[in-house]
């Protein structure tokens, strides 16, 4: 068994390396807050000072961190993980980050003799706690196809998309997607319940039919039964969104749906619900926060 | 058996008309073009000249016209149905048109002794042609359940959703999500095939996930395959659109989401592709007409 390093022990990390420990690997972790690390090192995981040491520790390091200037910190900062010994490793960003950041990690790798994979995943916390992610993989098939086994320990649906930052272009389509399932869902619930309709008729009724979406059978329940956690966070939608919309301007589009989501979703975070789930959209709806509720 | 009065033969009614015969009914039809009665009068319609002459000769009149104008023009016109014997009858419009209408219709119902409901439908063309529509049905909750013979026959989901126009507002909630996920799911192709990406392998990827829905299971390979013909019209969708904004600011609520997915639309319509099928947004994206197509 190679050994795993992992650097990001957040909602989603935290449980990868879990899995990982229950399959009988040696982990190498890292995160920025130390104390988050303390409940993994308690369950056999062993803690490193920075990334370099998890580098040069580990076969396998795996990152999966916030926000693309998080990601260029651990691989390119003082204590990042080409300051250590990376050559014959492999190198997998699990974060959503930037395509062109992922190019240059890979840029970097194939100097450095290493192999660069990014590697975003969907299906939130409840996927990885399950070990049933998606993960969408970039760089060269040989180094996606010898980390199968690496892989299937969190993720179900497991697919190469293509060259270099593939994988974080996968994402985006991914998430340009969800932006109208987030938006179409909360205008419906919002014209529903003003129309003064039963809310949960409504969703027996349309949910089966042509309109039918995960957003819509997975967060509408959430929205009336008033429950906001975060399944995923608003502050990292926005983050994905904008990285999105600068993709879509390097290639010269306009995406004007996409546009209004990260619109609306940028307002919510502005007004101090950042840390809340995606689902509390609906709030921008309702100013003095009056959401639908169940009628049962 | 009740005798069926069927105004209206478009893609839609046409077929419902034929399950009515297909199950032994006497179905009294018309259609404003005369011509387009021809086939269902040589497999058993009686046909008739006016909505009038439907009105006295059925027991529950079935209305599926185009839009509110044509709707209006079918119960209040100078050969309308109110111009009819309709006392103790049925009268059910099918059409997506508006809650105000609906409710006209329904109090003009009243005054007369008949029993009216708005049942939008979803599910299209093969919904219809398979008798698995779903039936969204406003009005006297007592009247539903009368008809739920009737409805059956063309029918798979068939639910009461309230008073007098809250078929049509279930359907306007409908055409909300819809808007979402036909919006989401162009902007997603548009960027993953300017990305470089396989479309097809981005499908496979994100399709089972988060960002899984009906359009993109179903819209997105007639796009990559270049089928544009008609499941759903843009035009009818501008209309439906139109409908559910007009009623939001009524409500007193502003759904930026579904008026930009209108503005699109519309934009399409009038660039010629109202007699398009709705998938044909994603031309807008391109406008020398060059669309993803399939690799394989």
């Amino acid at each position: 068994m190679k050994k795993i390093g992992f650097i990001g022990l957040g909602v989603m990390g935290g449980s990868i390396v879990k899995h990982f420990l229950k399959h009988g690997y040696e982990v190498f972790v890292y995160n920025r807050t130390q104390a988050k690390a303390a409940p993994y090192l308690a369950i056999g995981a062993k803690g490193c000072a920075t990334p370099t040491e998890v580098a040069n520790a580990s076969e396998i390091i795996f990152t999966m961190v916030g926000f693309p200037q998080d990601v260029e910190e651990v691989y390119f900062g003082s204590h990042g993980i080409f300051q250590g010994d990376v050559a014959g490793k492999y190198l997998v960003d699990l974060t959503t980050s930037t395509p062109s950041l992922a190019q240059k990690i890979f840029v970097k790798g194939v100097e450095r003799f290493a192999h660069v994979l990014d590697a975003p995943v969907s299906g939130g916390d409840l996927g990885a706690q399950k070990g049933t992610l998606t993960i969408m993989v970039g760089g060269i098939e040989e180094d996606y196809a010898a980390l199968q086994k690496e892989f299937a320990v969190f993720g179900k649906t497991i697919n190469y998309q293509g060259v270099a930052g593939s994988g974080q272009h996968t994402k985006m389509a991914n998430q340009i997607m969800i932006a109208g399932t987030m938006t179409g869902m909360t205008e419906l619930l919002v014209y529903a319940n003003a129309a003064g309709l039963d809310v949960e008729k409504v969703l027996a009724t349309v949910g089966g039919g042509s309109a039918a979406n995960w957003s819509l059978s997975n967060y509408a329940p959430r929205i009336l039964q008033g429950d906001y956690t975060p399944g995923f966070f608003v502050k990292h939608f926005v983050k994905d969104l904008k990285i999105a919309l600068e993709e879509a301007k390097k290639l010269g589009l306009d995406l004007p749906a996409t546009a209004q989501a990260e619109a609306l979703y940028e307002k919510l975070e502005n007004e101090g619900y950042g840390n809340d789930g995606t689902q509390s959209l609906i709030k921008l709806y309702w100013p003095e926060g009056i959401a639908p509720v169940s009628k049962k």
